[in-house]
Formats: structure tokens, sequence, C-alpha cells
């Protein structure tokens, strides 16, 4: 393991994340927030003295990075990022305890948007600002990862996208993580504007229509508003953050293709297809169902708030129009359903992903063929491709482990006295990186109840669903420490 | 498609199940029941003549069965047994709803366990005793068919156990098939006798001896008895169902092993040890907590509830001591993770199968090998051979196609009103062929208050699971129609 050079750029992290600090610290600045202000000057001073040593202690690193330092600088990021970020929030009061301000920033960095605060609009902006942009910040992350990193160390299917990926060649990885980064991200930030601005027409200010953006396009769900987007009566607020939040769980791929102006590639994406269907189908039935319900009074409002819910849901977001607890039966099992897909590969969502659900249904219908046609050859295609043999059974262990998780999560939450459904959706809402579920974590609820082990049980669920879960999982396995 | 053999082989089939019809119409006589004896003549005599027309009339049929032939003809086996074993609860007014009738009956044949009754000791011994009989028989059916054929049709990666069955070659179906099937009949048998002859000794009568172990060797659940097998206070009856639910969830083909003292080969089998393993772990830990909590008085007592429910929805039984859904949580929710596991392959037991998860469990492991050597060869063994690749596939698929029966099956239910954990358990319940669930379908409820399409539906789904999925979806598929 080359600790020293993982510790090295997880310094430069550190040195980064402190500076995005320096963005509430002026808010803290500009509103008078002396508490916040002064919990903010002290994380950061300390992470840029303490990330500029050890970038000049350890700079006769070796530059070599094996997968397995990989896998373990990704891990210690996310750690390390939630454990500085969770500092002013700790230090300022804002969260008496550390516990709970650590799975909130876990929380934020992972985009889950699962929240132990009760009195979210008590907070000093400053804080609320940085809650907002810990999600924005992880989105920013995950969106390279998923497209430019993990399709390269081959985490969980995910080289099928290795093709798609822009950039110049696939065999050296700084170059193209670089350029590939520098694309996305504009596109990330470029969303960021378009979003923030139509949000600010439809009447927020630029606070809000900031907190709210970046939640939305990190699919994380934190909202400055205690009734989250349900605060806002306006329907075109529901109508764009609805869009965006499906911009945010299609593939970023996509847009660069687009921009390149690689329209027929875009519009025959396989996954973008089945994930606007799904989408779609859902809405639609949810809407059905609750107008027949009569819980709005018209087909179109009925249909507003549906959407909305079915894109939140899907995305991986989080947020609410409306406590879905109260909707009919079969609305709650569509959401339920919903939450085991999530997004598609390439985006912010998180989740199984649309692209292992199309390829693993595929292969089914495969098998079926098999038993008919035992000596035939059929072959699994995703977007006019072959899926190679081990990019499958990667899927399909995915898959596989994530139930597992599912099950094991559920247990635990379990040993605190917590019901089968409360329990269940717990697991589903942090490994998917979702937020809300049902039960005590409902849409109106939150996760301060839950007692300490159990927190820092689901901060390590949110992280392992969100790097992929081999990625998190391969470092408790003999093989990883072996020579 | 060979229709005319497939409908002369359900011909002998229907002839066969009239005959068996013949006890509990021996049964009416000698209680003096003089409706259940007439209900019981007609169907008998019926299927007597329409079995002996049809099998005269298709004499001339094709012998090849082609493996489309082969699904077809278990599909139909399956319905057209429930159709018939229904006419006698429906005729006599035990059932007065013929989709009851036939829900009752074909979870009976598929050994679910789900009942519709809500008064049960009201009902005449002769349909009592049917009923439990429909167990047995469908267990005698599925045990030859995962064993013997199901393997050589390949499905859902049953193969596995290809290389274990018994029997001189597995290039002939129709010798190996006719040989295997007398061998596991004659355990079948033997602990039928068995289990009867300990029950009598625990103090039951023949009927309610019978009928019990009836129940447990299919890993059915039906019980004469309102209160199932809680009626009874005696450790002892409790002890030998919960033995004879483990044996009875146990590849049948290691009682052959056993038999020739291949005792190493049974010691060392892969499957079973993880089977106990989970078994006993299960127990254990729900013990613990039924004893800190206080739920009964001493470890002692707590080990034989937790132990009787453990085994009982493991093997995908479903018979109860308890009411579970009074216990505390996470026993609940370990009983809840129990629902997917199931049996072994080879046994009377549903689910998913624990070869399929320890398989799978493997392939995961090995995925973790992957990324940190790319370059590296892994290969999943069972039991000290390779698994081959496309089993993997199959099992895969099956896994996968489980879970969206599960979603789907879930979807289906709560389109009626009713809630998630009644919605998702009835799946679980259903599909895996376990019978009680968690909700309204808890220990000591019923499916009595279904709406009728979602019993069809049910009825549809508990033969799904029965016929390891593949068997019944494959009919659905383009290709099976195709020329």
């Amino acid at each position: 393991m080359n600790f020293a050079l993982i510790l090295r750029i997880v310094a430069v992290l550190l040195f980064l994340i402190a500076s995005f600090m320096l963005i509430p610290a002026g808010i803290a600045w500009y509103h008078g927030e002396t508490g916040p202000l002064l919990s903010f000057a002290v994380p950061i001073l300390g992470a840029f003295i303490l990330s500029s040593v050890l970038f000049f202690l350890l700079r006769k690193a070796e530059r070599e990075l094996r997968p397995r330092d990989g896998f373990m600088l990704v891990a210690l990021s996310w750690i390390s990022a939630a454990a500085l970020g969770a500092l002013p929030l700790r230090l300022s009061g804002t969260i008496p305890r550390y516990v709970d301000a650590f799975f909130e920033t876990m929380s934020g960095f992972t985009t889950t948007g699962a929240t132990i605060l009760t009195d979210i609009e008590a907070l000093p902006y400053s804080m609320l600002f940085w809650r907002s942009l810990t999600h924005w910040l992880g989105g920013m992350g995950i969106i390279v990862l998923t497209v430019a990193v993990f399709p390269l160390l081959g985490v969980g299917g995910l080289q099928l996208m290795k093709a798609e990926a822009p950039g110049p060649s696939v065999d050296k990885i700084t170059p193209k993580v670089t350029e590939t980064a520098k694309i996305l991200w504009l596109i990330y930030l470029g969303l960021t504007v378009l979003q923030t601005v139509l949000l600010l027409f439809g009447g927020l200010n630029l606070f809000e229509a900031l907190t709210h953006t970046f939640g939305t396009l990190a699919t994380g769900g934190f909202s400055p508003r205690a009734a989250s987007v349900g605060h806002y009566t306006s329907a075109y607020v529901h109508v764009v953050i609805t869009v965006f939040m499906i911009l945010a769980g299609t593939n970023f791929i996509l847009y660069y293709k687009a921009l390149t102006r690689q329209f027929t590639s875009v519009f025959r994406d396989a996954e973008l297809r089945s994930y606007l269907g799904i989408f779609a189908t859902a809405a639609l039935v949810m809407a059905v169902a609750l107008t027949r319900s009569g819980t709005y009074s018209s087909f179109g409002e009925s249909l507003r708030y549906a959407g909305f819910q079915a894109a939140s849901i899907l995305t991986t977001t989080g947020y609410a129009t409306a406590d879905f607890a109260l909707w009919p039966q079969i609305t709650q099992l569509l959401l339920f359903t919903l939450m085991f897909f999530g997004g598609c590969a390439g985006s912010t969502g998180g989740g199984i992903k649309i692209v292992r659900i199309v390829t693993l249904a595929k292969q089914g219908f495969h098998e079926m063929k098999y038993l008919l046609h035992p000596r035939g050859v059929f072959q699994v295609t995703f977007g006019g491709q072959t899926v190679r043999k081990n990019v499958l059974y990667a899927i399909s262990a995915f898959v596989f482990l994530y139930l597992i998780l599912l099950l094991t999560t559920s247990l635990v939450v379990a040993s605190g006295g917590f019901d089968i459904v409360t329990s269940f959706t717990t697991a589903l809402a942090t490994l998917g990186n979702i937020g809300p579920g049902f039960g005590r974590i409902g849409p109106v609820e939150n996760y301060a109840f839950f007692p300490d082990y159990i927190k820092w049980y689901l901060g390590f669920i949110m992280l392992t669903g969100r790097l992929e879960v081999f990625t998190i999982l391969v470092i408790f396995t003999p093989t990883f420490w072996r020579n």
C-alpha cells in the first residue's frame, strides 16, 4: 500500500475542501454570525496547515498508484472530507454532538440527504449553506469517479461505460481523468448556473435558489426549509426542480455528446430511454391513483405531485412536496419499488442504477432462450455493443451484494428495536443515498432518534452505497491486505 | 408443441390424483360425512372417466418431448392438479367459492401453506385430510422435479446438482428419472412413516400425526388446528417437528448418500453446512433476544420457540408455535431475512435456496479479487467442483428475476389498498412458498380478505415460485411460441 502518496492526495483534497469552506465563512461574516464564523475559521486554518505540512513531508512519495491504493484513496477521501466538514457544525454548537455532525456531513458528501436535524430553519445561514455545499461537492466528486475512474478500475460492471467516456485515450489514467473531469465539471457548473437562475425567476432568493440547486444537481435532498420543496407552493418551482432532478439523474456523458452535436447517440441511449420510461410510467400510475383517491383536486395537480415525488425517489434525491406517507398504498409501493432502481450510471444518482437493471433484465430474458435452445448463442447487448461476460459477472455480483447489504443493514437497524418498514427502508434510503423512506424515516421525519451505533453504521452504509459497494467492501477482504 | 403427449401425461397425473382422493373419500365414509363423500365421489369418477378417455384418444401421440413441451407439461400438471383438487372443497360447500378453493389447493400442491380458511377446525375430517395430502403429493412431485428433471433442463442453475444425482446416466432422461424417482420416494415415504410414529408417541392421534407430517415433510404448513403447531404444548412435539422441518429442507440426495454410507460426502456438503449454519445462527440470536425481552421465562424455552420459527421460515414451511408478530423487532427482521433464503436445492423447501446464495456470495468475493488482480484467474467452486460459467449466469438471472417478481407482486397486492409490510411480505410468502408473513398475513392471520384478482394472481405466483421461476416465465416469452 502506497500510504504516503494516498495521504498526500488526501491532503490536497482537504486543502480544497477547506478552501470551499471559505464561502460559508464569508456568509457567516456577511450575516454577522460570529460563532459560526469562528467555527469555520478554526477548521479552515487547521486544515490549511495540516495539509500543507503533510504535502511537504510526503513530497518524496512514490508516484505509482495501484488499484488497491485507488480504493483506499477514494474511501479515505470521503471519510476525511466528512470528518473535516463536520467540525464547523459541531464547534458552532449547531449540532451539539460529533456523531450527529459526522452523520449529517457524510449524508451531505454522499449526496444522501438523510438529516438528523429536527429544527432546520433555526440554523444559521452559513451552516445551512455549508450543509448544502457538501452535496454539491460530493456530486462533483462522484461524477468524475463513476465516469472516469470506476470504469477503469472495473468496479461493479461500470466498464460498460468505458467506451463511452469522452477523452483521447483509455490507456493512461491521468490525462484522461483530468480532461474528462474538466469537461464534466463545466457541464455541472453550467447546469448549476441555469437552475439557480430559473429558481430566481420563480421568486426564490439567491440563498434558497443556490442551496436547492446544490441539493437537486447532486441528487442530495438537503433543503434549508423544514417542509423541503413543499415550502414553495409555486407550480413553476416544483416543475423546475422536477426537471433538474431528472437531468441530474442522467448520465453526464450524454450532455457532452449533446454539446458536441451527437444527438442520435443521445436519443438512442438505451439507459436513458429505460430511465425516462420508468419515470413516466411511475409518475402516470401515481397520478391516476392520486386523482382517483381525491388526494388532489385535478389530474394536472396530481401529476405535478406524483412527477415530483417519482423523480425525487428514482433519482435518489429525496426532496418532498407532500407527505407521501399519507398517499394511497399503491403510490407508496411504487415509490418503495423506485427506491431499488436509482439514477443512470455517470450521474449523481445513487441506487442500483438503470444500466445494471436493464442489463440483468436482458440477461434474464436470454437465460430463457437458452432453456429452449440449449445450444444457441445469445449475447446481451447494450447500446448496440455486446456486453462482455466479465461485465455481466460484475453487475450480477453488485446486485447480489447490494441485496445482502440491504438485509444486513435492516438487521442492524432492527437491533435498535425498530419495525420492519423503518428498518428495511432505512437500509434502502441510506445504501441507495436517497434520504427519506417510510415508517419512522418518512418524508416529514428525520434520523435524529437513532442510537449512536446505528448512526455510525449508517454513515458507513451511505459511503458504501455511494462508492458503488465494491470500493468499500474490497477493503475488508483478506486479499486486500495480503503482501 | 407436442400437445397430444402433454395432455396424455396430464391425464395420467389426474388419474393418479383422483386415486389419491380415494383416501379422504374413505375417511368421509368412515366418519359418516355424507356430503363430503359425494363431493369426492363425483370428481374422482369424472377424473377417472375423462383421463381414461384422453389417454385412449391420444394413444397415437408422438413420443418425443422437447424442452418446451417439458415446461408446458410441468405447468399444466400443477394447474390441473389444483383445478381438480379444488372441486371436493367447492362441491361440499366447505369452501363456498371456487376461487378460494383453487387458491387453497394451489397453496397445497405448491407446498405454500397460505390459507383462506378462517375457521379451520370447523371443516370435516375428510376435507382437512385432503388439504394436507395435497402438500404431501406436491412435495413428492417437487423433489423429483428439482433433483432429476430441472437439472437436465438447466432451470435456474440447478445443473449444479446434475453430477450429484444418483442413477446410472445423465444422458437418457427416462430411465434416470424413473430410477431416481423410485429412490427419492422411498426416502420420502420412510421419513413420513418415521415422523408419524414419533408424533404418535407424542400423544397425537393418527389423523393429527399424519396431517402434520404431510405439512412438515412437504415444507407446506397446513395444519388441521387453528393455532397451527402452537395447539400442542408438548416440547417433544415442537422438537420433533423442528427436526423434521430441517430434514425436509435438506437435499434429498444426501439421504441417498447416507443410506449408501457415503458419510464424508454428506458431512462435506457445502450447501448443508451453510444451511445448518444459517439456521443455528438465526435461532441462537432470536433465542437471546427472546430471553432478554422476557418473552419466555428461560433460555431453553426461548431456544425452542426460536428454533421452531427459524426452521419453519427458513425451510419455507410456515408452521407457528407462537404469534411472532408480537416478538421483539430484531427477531421479526431475522425471520423477514430468512424469508429470502429458503431450503436446500433438491428438498421440498422453496425460496431462492441456499446453494444459489452461497454460489453468488462466493462469486461476489471473487469479483473483489478481480478488482485487485485484474489479470488473475479465479474460479467459483462448489463442493470441490468448479461452477461452470453458464450455471453462474443462470443463478444470477434467477435471483434477479426473483427480485423483480417480488416487487411486481408487491405492487399487485398494494393495488388492493394494502400497506408496504403486507404487500411485500405477501410477495415473499407466496413466491417463496412460505405461507405466513407480516402485517395482515401474520402468523395468526389468513389470506381470506384479499380480493379475487389478487387471489388468482397469488395462485400464479405460488406456482411460479414453486417451479423455479423460469419454468413458468419461459412460457410467456415470444421465443416459446415461435415455430
